[in-house]
């Protein structure tokens, strides 16, 4: 074991632009430290804009950064203190769990704690304790990181700014603990948090919350290390990623995740039938309910906070895709419709769907239930494969919540506009609203290359509409693997997608970042702007393209009309008109006392 | 004048990758050659396909670009032939229309036509024509250059591909001349087509066509050359700008606009404004109806398609906007607002509105009714200031078109995705129809930097509801002027926004375009897949960046599952499984003949 190399990746870490951490007590529970973003202004007469935050520790200049020790595990001691769990030894790991390389290349994790399960039948998910009436620690962080304190802000700005088509959902002015626990034992929403993911900063996903994004990261039989995915992560949430999910397919699987687990703030999701499929070397054929079972147990132990289940993918359905233009897309779908079709039986994962609830259940890992048989081009959309899909998920959720586990449901893929809504409305509808996950949708097929905007614009549609979390797209979608700034380009793409969601559902707080980043505008408090924006660097960057200089920061006008003339100030005119009367104006402006228009030196 | 500098700009030439040109000619016009641009594939079984061609001579290689010359005249004859126009002098160019700058840094364009107008009381505009009930060589250009041959492809794809919502659309199933004749009879589409732009390649905007898109060019007091504004003009229709508008405000800019024109295959839009307020010295105060009636007749004379005119800023609208946060954001809008408090009184615009109509119908050049008080932000989306200058423009369409001129109507703007449909229900019912033109709208004001996306949403939306064509919106939006890579990007990014405004439409065939790519995708046609998409350098680059090899192009993998397990394979036996039933698919599976996963020698 001498030759370990066990590095302390370099990680991105401080704060964004005139961004502060700020960690806010809840009255319920003074143990706790909730994380938010809080913006300076340059006017001293502009309030601090508080921003959701999902960066975690890394913005916190006051935390030492330790990527081999991994986070705080906070949160450990509130599994504890809630009792019915256990500590124990855990499942041995083996050679194969990392793909059977060599010890020589492994990266174990230098500090993994030992596991927790549940034992017995008091409560042990959100789900079971909401239904039990009981309000956790867990859903008294969301309520708090949800408001981002808007009380406060929405009686500084004197107005109702919300006016939104919430499309059947039901935001409230203000998220309360009782809320959260409400909407969770209902199944509206659900918190992702494995009992062994210590090192999570909870957060919820539901149409009655913010909309929340998720990046994919993950390496490939082609590329990619195990480094790299522990910063991929980082970045990822940096800009606004709300979960993580770690697809990664290749060598040292099980350390990677266990790399990544260990300092991810934010909720992990896998797909484990991809880690299943690397134990049988790679033939779906091969695949069974007790490697499947054993991979579950393994990453349950690790913190996986939610599972991707493609047991919606039955025998029945597979022959409904036989005319599709793309036929089946998924990875873990078409790996199961093989393996129905070679074994010509049902799906072992719908034939163990209670054995799998009973396992996730005891470390409330939450169920995504994967979309296998999505389309994969428009031509395919909304087709009796998927639809009959859907169906047999809505069946599979109400065994679930019976279960004690919580529930979300995975969606498409490629859809044209119009059809969209049909999709929202039969999730809605088939799965009792436990809250739809959506990738994409893509509305058009045509532009490989730009595939984060094409399926950007059905994210936001579909967010809208009430899908709760929005799976992101990256430039290099359906060509290659996203680099650092695809990722990037991702995160902020479905960030606004997530943001245009909030603003036409009705969030009563969501225009006041809008708000001030337009008065900022129109008052050319240019730094401010930047400040404001999703990404500081690339505005503050574009600006400086065309006006480099640094007195150009606080200038009254734009590159667009130059120093010449800016429409922008007319504004204060006519609010001065608006007070004084028009003559008075009128014969002021004639003497030219307050022109617009002044000689533009700069230029000449 | 012997240090006058008239260079010949390099502009992009030669066709996009694995197209050819092809012009057909209709039945009922044999003089006519209307472009299209065919895509071939690599597989010789599948057919050719035809795309909507907005790049004019510059990607056919038979023809010799000299941009001093400027593109063939093709057109004037067609004019001429119709007759009811005389030739004449034309106004004389003054130094003031080149804002006064020394003849040493003049460019003047070389080669200049005399100018026509129309005389007497015959039709002369596209919409005289129609209300006539005579089909114009420019009504069967737009009906051939709409269909793209589309009878031929939808009998190959043996079924019906569109199952759109229109929302009161009637896209027919084939455009013939005489639907393109009723629609701008009707005032439901215009073909901005001045007598003077002889080297038009004739278009239609209405929303029983395909949604189009404009790219705005334009240098501005900080920045830009004369050289650069024709070739991003030539650079932004290759990527797919129907029109193109020059809001060129600095200096030069007559010549500037004349160069433009003179090699424009497309419809050039302009604000007159801009041009008039340099004349009378950048003070919004001191502009009059004669200023810009000589502006008008200046712009007329050398042929640019459309004038945005702000007649639609009256007086009594103006304090309308004291409340709002960003005030008027439109620069035209703003001056107008300035002149009209200033003077007290009534817009000349509105005031003279039946003069300028009187001018634009002898050149038939369209009236592009703007939106001065258009919001800046969504807090200020569909107030009263905006709806209020829309019924304005909808009482001037009625006026436009008993004088005989062709009109659309612009939108906004800034305005979240709940308030989007309200703008267009009230611009199609205000304005009898007219063909909407709307800028963006943006959906959320967070993102600066990357106002395409956020822009290109609203786009998309619009676009489904009716809006029949897009102005682009650039990623330097708000922050710098667009660069040649942010043209591409903005243009882009429009072409997917009108591009899924057809399909959510029911555009009859729209998806031809989707369902090769997605067929080439599942095949495993890389090189085909690249070149049917809108960017196919892009596309290929980000495949190469993870698998440059030049095997990789024909690989039946890609990078997101590696060589080892594909998901889109599985089809293949689906479809033999359907074929030849479950039992004997079932043993040859297990017999390992068809094994999807074979060992990765690659990866190794």
């Amino acid at each position: 074991m001498d030759n370990i190399i066990t590095p302390t990746p370099k990680v991105t870490t401080g704060p964004l632009p005139a961004s502060g951490k700020v960690y806010v007590t809840p009255d319920s529970a003074p143990d706790l430290r909730v994380p938010l973003r809080e913006i300076e202004l340059s006017a001293p007469s502009e309030p601090r804009v508080r921003v959701y935050d999902t960066t975690g520790p890394y913005t916190d200049s006051s935390v030492t950064i330790d990527v081999r020790q991994g986070l705080a595990r906070t949160r450990r001691a509130w599994v504890l203190e809630r009792g019915g769990v256990e500590e124990y030894d855990g499942r041995p790991i083996q050679a194969i769990d990392n793909g059977n390389v060599k010890s020589s290349v492994l990266q174990p994790f230098p500090n993994t704690p030992r596991p927790l399960r549940g034992v017995g039948a008091v409560p042990i998910t959100q789900f079971e304790w909401a239904r039990a009436g009981v309000i956790t620690k867990e859903m008294i962080y969301v309520a708090e990181r949800e408001n981002l304190g808007r009380k406060v802000a929405l009686d500084l700005a004197k107005e109702r700014l919300a006016d939104g088509e919430s499309f059947g959902a039901a935001l409230p002015e203000f998220i309360t603990p009782e809320f959260v626990r409400q909407e969770v034992a209902m199944g509206r929403a659900i918190i992702p948090a494995n009992i062994n993911h210590g090192e999570l900063e909870p957060m919820a996903i539901g149409r009655n919350f913010l909309v929340k994004i998720n990046a994919n990261i993950g390496n490939s039989a082609v590329s990619s290390s195990m480094e790299e995915e522990v910063e991929k992560m980082v970045w990822a949430i940096r800009w606004g990623a709300d979960t993580v999910m770690d697809l990664s397919t290749g060598r040292n699987i099980h350390d990677t995740r266990e790399w990544i687990v260990r300092n991810s703030p934010v909720p992990i999701g896998t797909v484990p039938i991809y880690q299943a499929l690397e134990k049988v070397g790679g033939d779906p054929t091969k695949l069974s309910w007790e490697v499947y079972r054993d991979t579950l147990i393994e990453q349950c132990e690790q913190g996986v906070d939610y599972f991707t289940i493609h047991a919606g993918v039955r025998l029945a359905h597979v022959p409904l895709t036989a005319k599709r233009l793309t036929g089946i897309v998924s990875r873990g779908g078409s790996m199961m419709a093989q393996w129905c079709l070679t074994e010509h039986r049902e799906s072992f994962l719908y034939e163990h769907f209670g054995d799998i609830c009973d396992i996730m259940r005891k470390y409330d890992v939450s169920f995504s239930l994967g979309d296998g048989l999505r389309p994969g081009c428009n031509a395919d959309a909304n087709d009796a494969a998927q639809f009959a899909e859907l169906e047999t998920l809505g069946e599979l959720t109400k065994i679930a919540w019976d279960k004690g586990c919580q529930v979300m449901i995975e969606g498409p893929g490629h859809v044209p506009m119009h059809k969209i809504k049909a999709n929202m409305d039969k999730q809605l509808r088939e799965c009792g609203e436990a809250p739809f996950y959506t990738l994409g949708p893509l509305v058009t097929d045509i532009a490989p290359g730009y595939d984060h905007i094409t399926s950007g614009i059905g994210a936001a549609m579909i967010g809208w509409f009430g899908t709760a979390m929005l799976c992101y797209v990256t430039p290099k979608e359906h060509l290659g693997l996203p680099d650092r700034d695809d990722v990037k380009v991702g995160v902020i793409t479905y960030k606004i997608a997530a943001h245009a969601a909030d603003l036409a559902k009705g969030h009563p707080a969501a225009r006041l970042r809008d708000d001030a980043l337009s008065k900022a505008r129109f008052e050319f408090r240019w730094k401010d702007q930047f400040n404001l924006s999703l990404d500081p660097a690339t505005a503050e960057k574009f600006h400086d393209e065309t006006m480099p200089k640094e007195a150009h920061k606080t200038a009254h006008f734009c590159s667009m009309c130059g120093p010449k003339f800016c429409s922008m100030r007319i504004t204060q005119d006519i609010r001065d008109y608006a007070k004084k009367g028009m003559d008075e104006m009128s014969a002021k402006f004639k003497a030219g006392g307050n022109a617009l228009y002044v000689p533009d030196k700069a230029a000449d």
